[in-house]
């Protein structure tokens, strides 16, 4: 899983039948202070995560589509699973 | 999930059979202002997507072609599974 | 999945019992101009694809081993799934 | 699979269910020299590694979560399976 | 699957139970003149592969795991499937 902080959502109407009900995030993969590591990319919600909050992404599609959906096998390959409160580096 | 612009297809009609009936389509990913960002590569259409369309692709084999084909297992690893209409940016 | 040109393939007399019977080809992946992208890479045929042919692989373990031994969860995780006519880029 | 150094964990107290208790570590891909190769990333701890193990990271889905969490599907893409006592380069 | 060359091993005391009794192999990912590509990484023996032997690797954790463990869903993302003889270059 990646840390990634999320910046929008995309809005589509015409979706495969599995997408429909799921909101499709925008995140952008981040490191332990914050700075931007690669491209942004799109996964779905599995909570109810919002603009701006430091999330766990998980980048695997039978268990991402699982999370987001509770239906398994759904056209997903990452989703936001935690929201993170602290991390701690020892 | 990326996204991309369609940008082509493929004819083959030499192909295993689990992929006879679908549509190969040509993608290039793009960031978010469009620019392109890294190769194009081959994704079904689970849609019917057509070219220019910015989409949704997924890029993982059990979904992707469960999605595509409606058939379990199919010898896929990406498929398109929206169109999208608008980006939030917030 | 990515276009590739079929450059080899690879003799191995001791192989897990899953791959006795299969061939091993080498593929170099390619862009739309047919120029190399990246190393190449080990690909079992699940067609008749011979030295020089353009191609699609598919690389994801399940579906690959799928489609090229007709056996499910085989130790691949690339295949040749078709051979390409034309690139129709519009 | 690869080598790597737990240098920290993550808190999250929203998060998806199938990761309730279970530790989120924050792991940092290692060379054979210990050297520091590319980002870190986040993984299941499987077995009770701490701060400063050199452990083995298995990055897949399926069984990475099945490992983790003893429980089929869970949304993890990667888990620590092993802590390394010796490296043996011959 | 890829070309590596078997360069040791590791040796893990405390492990995931469905590691226990597999060896671990490293193993240097190589090109077609056997210069080395990119990081060495750790592969599960599905074969009785030794130290400089040439061998081809799969990168896939399902069908990786059965390979190399006879059981399915071991906490395992890649494994020795074939040492190669040679390589044909046409």
């Amino acid at each position: 899983m990646i840390l990634a902080r999320v910046i929008g959502n995309v809005i589509a109407t015409q979706k495969e039948k599995g997408l429909v009900g799921s909101k499709i995030m925008l995140v952008q993969p981040v490191g332990l202070e914050g700075e931007q590591q690669g491209s942004s990319f799109l996964a779905l919600d599995a909570l109810d995560a919002g603009v701006g909050d430091l999330v766990v992404v998980v980048q695997e599609g039978w268990s991402a589509s699982t999370a987001a959906t509770s239906v398994e096998g759904r056209a997903i390959d990452a989703a936001i699973v935690a929201v993170v409160d602290t991390i701690d580096l020892d």
